[in-house]
């Protein structure tokens, strides 16, 4: 962060139009800041919802906002893009699609200029959605992406990079083209394959779904989404989307005919590759709830007492370790929990001797 | 639960070969109930972590099993069952293989006796097997399968679904084909779906996997399981998995046509009826989605120094809270960690409270 993108800090007012589950998180974190917040949507009950939960006030006649940020559906986002632009000439508008490429193809093939346009996604959702589900702490630690473009002033993106800064994001800059594979890759896919698996189920006798495990309902969580804004989204990123589908088509086929003569020549090895291929995709995933497979792994042994842990952690601290990530586990009945860091491999064997030298039980 | 069932509670040796995961987990919860459990594995390091762990004491000459349970790889069931079998005629023989039809045929085809074997489930896992991961609570509230066949006398039965209570499972009378083809949509087919979504993540550019959300996290998460447990279940249901990845491949082939030309007339309605249906399968799952939703979640701010962490440990442990569980999650370039703990709910508030006054930043 340099001094110049902190003199374009949020001082001014900010009208959010679309007061659903991402308008009224960022009017909630937002109005936490003391930041004059405006509230507009073509619902005014829901405008009320978002006022009473505390994400900012209503719109009214004199809005003079330095920031407009569209949080609407992606089939009107092009609509109000243009129209917020029109009707506030000075501000800098941005909004939060999930798409970026289409709205701003539809945006030049209308001859609108667009120096005071910046698109950005934040990388944030619920699978309920409505300002019912907001909250604050939506944006923070995700990704927010922002798509600069060659007419973009400097202070303009500093001005939406700063936003996604306020609301605890991280802004990454991409092209619409890469950002478009990437959600297709990372978030429209993955829907889809969800909601397949899901839809599976929806015929299944009651017998089949009481064995239903966490697996299942991991697999099948966002198949909850709205089927509505789905449409849309994956309407507008349709030529990313179907490339994908078609791999995932083929790897598929691949282990159907693997499995239907399994004891055929090469078929367990059609299964393996496209299993530990499974096993590669999900490696890369960075932080929370993967396994950080770039780190080395250490599991110590603590009896089942607070004080125990706190003293692990505190000569962890002493040993000077930058610990990657660590995890508790109470194994219930053993009389023991046991805790695992995950730390940089190279520090790995020492800390393991270390800790073994102070009586701890390791496991590596 | 009757009088006849209560009189075969489980009171003697019991002999668990396999200390995986799975064998681990079981024994660790008989020891805390004070049954004497002698652990056996292919491997002798396997069964020492085991035993290190409290799962229970190395097998000797003398076992003397009232009960054995084979807890190994699905290839070898079928051998280690008929050995078992033959070794202590005397003790009723259960296996928790995830298939059941398969390892049945072969010993039957076998002409082994079976009056002694009932083949059974527990519904339970991670995605990361082997003792280390094992806990005495991972059968708690899970559905466990027990298959009765014509030749099983009830006292058998009745021990084995004894057994499953002991573990804190719900026992489930199915037969062994019901079961097969209701896991191969509930387990196997998920694997599969998930590997493959995983798999298309493998050649992803960096910028994209940064993009990657909890959406596609819980999607993927399966797909770190092993290949190999993976290609010897798959192979033993495939019948039934075949069957489902066939529909599955349809309603894909549905989806992936009605994207390719969006415009045409009952395109989106397509969209529409597939997205819908996992909607309807997603609500059939009984119980909570997501995780842990029997225990409040705190998440608390950290700056990113090893020794801070130690001291909102040290902290915790003074304010002589249980955590249920607890994680370390960095927010990528957000100069911060996030500390989730896992309390019970009554204790939430109180500890919310607590550290707000020392100074933390805490979130619900």
């Amino acid at each position: 962060m340099n001094d110049n993108i902190n003199a374009v800090r949020l001082t001014g007012q900010v009208r959010i139009v679309g007061t659903g589950l991402l308008g009224a998180s960022i009017g909630l974190r937002l109005r936490s800041l003391g930041i004059d917040v405006v509230l507009d949507d073509v619902s005014p009950s829901s405008v009320r919802l978002a006022t009473d939960l505390g994400a900012g006030r209503a719109t009214g006649v004199d809005d003079n906002p330095v920031l407009v940020i569209i949080a609407v559906p992606p089939d009107v986002t092009a609509d109000v893009i243009a129209a917020e632009l029109a009707r506030f000439p000075e501000a800098v508008v941005t909004d939060v699609a999930s798409v970026k490429l289409a709205p701003l193809s539809e945006l030049r093939s209308r001859g609108v200029s667009l120096v005071n346009y910046i698109g950005s996604h934040p990388l944030a959702g619920r699978e309920r959605g409505g300002a019912i589900s907001a909250g604050g702490d939506l944006f923070i630690g995700r990704p927010w992406v922002v798509c600069r473009d060659e007419e973009t002033p400097a202070w303009a993106l500093a001005l939406v990079e700063n936003l996604a800064l306020d609301l605890g994001a991280v802004p990454i800059e991409m092209s619409p083209e890469d950002h478009d594979a990437a959600v297709g890759l990372v978030s429209h896919v993955p829907q889809i394959v969800s909601s397949l698996m899901a839809k599976q189920l929806a015929s299944a006798g009651d017998d089949a779904v009481r064995l239903a495990g966490q697996g299942v309902r991991d697999v099948t969580r966002i198949a909850a989404s709205s089927p509505e804004l789905w449409i849309q989204i994956l309407a507008a990123n349709r030529d990313a989307v179907v490339a994908i589908l078609e791999n995932y088509a083929r790897d598929l086929a691949a282990v159907t005919d693997a499995l239907r003569d399994v004891d055929a020549p090469g078929a367990r090895r059609v299964l393996a590759e496209e299993l530990a291929g499974g096993n590669a995709g999900v490696s890369r995933l960075p932080g929370k709830h993967g396994e950080h497979r770039r780190f080395a792994s250490i599991t110590v042994l603590v009896d089942d007492r607070p004080g125990q842990i706190a003293k692990l952690l505190t000569e962890v601290g002493e040993l000077n370790i930058n610990l990657e990530d660590m995890r508790l586990d109470h194994a219930e009945g053993a009389q023991l929990g046991m805790v695992e860091f995950s730390v940089l491999p190279d520090v790995a064997d020492g800390l393991i001797a270390d800790l073994e030298a102070r009586g701890w039980r390791v496991h590596r």
